[in-house]
């Protein structure tokens, strides 16, 4: 899937200039600092370019959150016959309400509410072209003339290019690595204004691969209540969680503070190429039903592209009919592959990782560039171990953090340890003599 | 499809104010003349809802070029077994590339190719999420501040919309009826000023019917070029043709001036519900090639969901595969409905039909209110016509003409004559006694 379309043969030192002017380039709007237009998409394109061609080795990309391709983490049956079946139902060829089918609502109303202590309605789902929409018209639902929005350092990238798209300022606060990359309230507290509109909790961790417990979840409801600001809840990787806290979905505190949940099959599921997500207001006070509110809400998805129609109706089934097994499957493998990757990064000098992954698909990992010969930086190191290795990781730049990289652990377990060892190799290359 | 997902009991003077409200509410960007932020499923939604729920009639939709909820418009095996072997082949759950895969951009470029006079290349084309995201990015791509762009009136109000959404102003030019709705040269000449960056081209035309021949599609491209601006051509509806004029890509003039040509398997495949649309830079000539200019559509791509990847991967086959019998069945239907249409059209007396249709699945037609006893104007006359006869029409408003209404042949033909009877019935109820 990564294979760019138009492969050419380029320079690393021309790619690191592409990127670099990626990154420089203002947003389209250039009075709001966006901080920038980097796409974790277009930057592991640009490094899946830099593989030498010549190069014998297999190209091996531990960049992106998409382990479809392997066999072992194929998707359960379940979900295709649901799809095939609305396909020959021959019954969803034509539009859906801008807003979702009902039933394809209803079903993720009632899924999500399994977790929750009240109902959500179908009311409060809207269904999105992935959860990549709903991030989309969450910010154009909040942007207004001033506005601000608190995100997480690191973070996702789409966030602040959705947010330059519709004038909103971004302001960020730290994950605090030694906290398990708990968000620095403080921070927070600090950041917000009166022209604050949200922040962004992202849980489980993406980049980060961390879970925050029910009690840091609790601070963070309680710290937007006394702001006055809601919660925009990324659970993309929702139940995706095999460390010691178990997934609490924010919406618990939906009670405390009004919650946007957004999310989507993408992950658990393993479809992340079917686009079938969701923007979901968790909000019992009903903030959210306010009309006008309501039909802001309604506007944007009026000129949006859902999700196909056929794809949404076959929601309720997947969603009703997957087994546990399945499931705890997934769970495993990501548990055994995240073992192998903190394992095998503790035999590497020059990265560290400072907290155990317990969630999600990856983990964000330390460089030391002082132990290497002729690297300068997080970008540098992933274009040269991508040219030399074959090996494609996403350099921390991309999320937020300079000289750190993102190591996504959701492969076939022998290619992590492959990709591991050459990275191993790279190091070894690379190393300062002292 | 139409269905609301939330049914509720309100009154057709509420349903009107919300319709005005709609209507008069400034676009999120209130610095821009957007026009309006009227959709047609808004306003279409809003109408299903005044139909009376007490009334015996079945309701019937003369509103939304979507015919695929009836039998005989139904679309082709060979489309749904595409679909199903892809997703059944297990290898497109993951991400495409945001432009798509490159064996459906591939397949695209040469399915458009039959029709030019040169070869379209893969890197022409971008697969986007139905052809309203393809709008959506043609005009952000295209904004930038103080630019202008041409529309059509009557047009498609997505183009508003989305213009407003980005900053872009937008100006009218009228389509002329007495002239087979032509677009007006000289008022387009007079419209475009320095900051004029391109004008939009709809054909065959929504809403009005018409298909273009290749002498006016060859002038409009002359005046394009003497005014320095590109032309966004709107094929949506692209090989819908049954009158005198065949179907002329406006890419034919592309070598005259750089075309973006933006279509869908929608209309002509008869699957609005599977978003799969395209972009495409129809410019032999390399404007858009243009490092820079590439560069920033790439952007966009970077942050939208495309459509789903199996549905990409189904393209090929697609458009391969499908038999002409199919293309010529759909063809023979929509002439015998758009006859049908004109026929019965002829007998309310209230209602006239200034050019018989050629072309998509609608027809623009003028309301004499002078005839009518208790009707306002097109809005009135829709709502009215909703809860007393069950049948739904657009009102012109929603597409730039006031006291018009656009009426959608693309219906099983026993409907559309029990929809155009009871319209009959309608004006019989409310014609001014002489």
């Amino acid at each position: 899937m990564l294979k760019p379309y138009s492969p050419k043969a380029v320079t690393t030192q021309e790619h690191q200039k592409n990127l670099q002017e990626n990154m420089e380039n203002g947003a389209p709007n250039h009075g709001v600092d966006t901080g920038s237009t980097i796409t974790i998409k277009g930057i592991l394109s640009l490094l899946m370019e830099a593989i030498d061609e010549n190069n014998d080795k297999r190209a091996i990309s531990l960049g992106m959150g998409d382990p479809s391709a392997y066999s072992c983490f194929h998707t359960t049956h379940v979900a295709e016959q649901a799809v095939v079946d609305a396909v020959q139902s021959e019954k969803f060829n034509g539009y859906a309400p801008t807003v979702g089918l009902y039933q394809t609502r209803r079903a993720i109303a009632e899924y999500l509410s399994r977790d929750l202590p009240y109902e959500l309605s179908s009311d409060d789902v809207f269904v999105t072209s992935g959860c990549t929409q709903a991030i989309d018209v969450a910010l154009a639902m909040l942007a207004r003339p001033g506005a601000n929005i608190l995100l997480p350092r690191p973070g996702f990238p789409i966030y602040e290019l959705c947010a330059g798209f519709r004038n909103l300022e971004v302001r960020y606060f730290d994950l605090l690595p030694e906290k398990g990359w708990e968000a620095d309230l403080n921070a927070i507290e600090a950041l917000a204004d009166q022209n604050t509109v949200a922040m962004v909790v992202i849980n489980p961790g993406n980049p980060c691969g961390n879970v925050y417990s029910y009690q840091h979840l609790k601070k963070i409801a309680e710290t937007a209540k006394t702001l006055e600001i809601l919660v925009i809840a990324d659970e993309v990787y929702g139940h995706l969680a095999f460390g010691k806290n178990p997934f609490v979905p924010m919406g618990v505190f939906g009670s405390e503070v009004p919650v946007l949940t957004l999310g989507s099959l993408s992950k658990r599921w393993i479809v992340p190429g079917w686009r079938l997500g969701w923007f979901v207001t968790s909000d019992p006070g009903g903030m959210f039903r306010e009309p006008k509110t309501m039909k802001r809400i309604k506007k944007y998805f009026d000129i949006l592209g859902g999700p196909a129609t056929f794809i949404q109706a076959a929601v309720p089934s997947i969603l009703e009919q997957t087994e546990e097994a399945f499931f705890r499957k997934t769970i495993n493998l990501l548990k055994e592959a995240s073992d192998v990757c903190y394992d095998k990064i503790k035999e590497i000098p020059c990265i560290t990782c400072p907290h155990k992954p317990e969630g999600s698909m990856a983990v964000m990992v330390k460089l030391n560039l002082s132990l290497l010969e002729d690297v300068s930086d997080d970008i540098d190191f992933c274009f040269k171990l991508a040219k030399e290795e074959s090996v494609v990781i996403l350099p921390g730049t991309a999320v937020g953090l300079k000289n750190w990289i993102r190591i996504t652990f959701a492969v076939d377990p022998s290619f992590l340890e492959e990709g591991l060892r050459r990275t191993k190799c790279f190091y070894l290359r690379h190393a300062k003599l002292l």
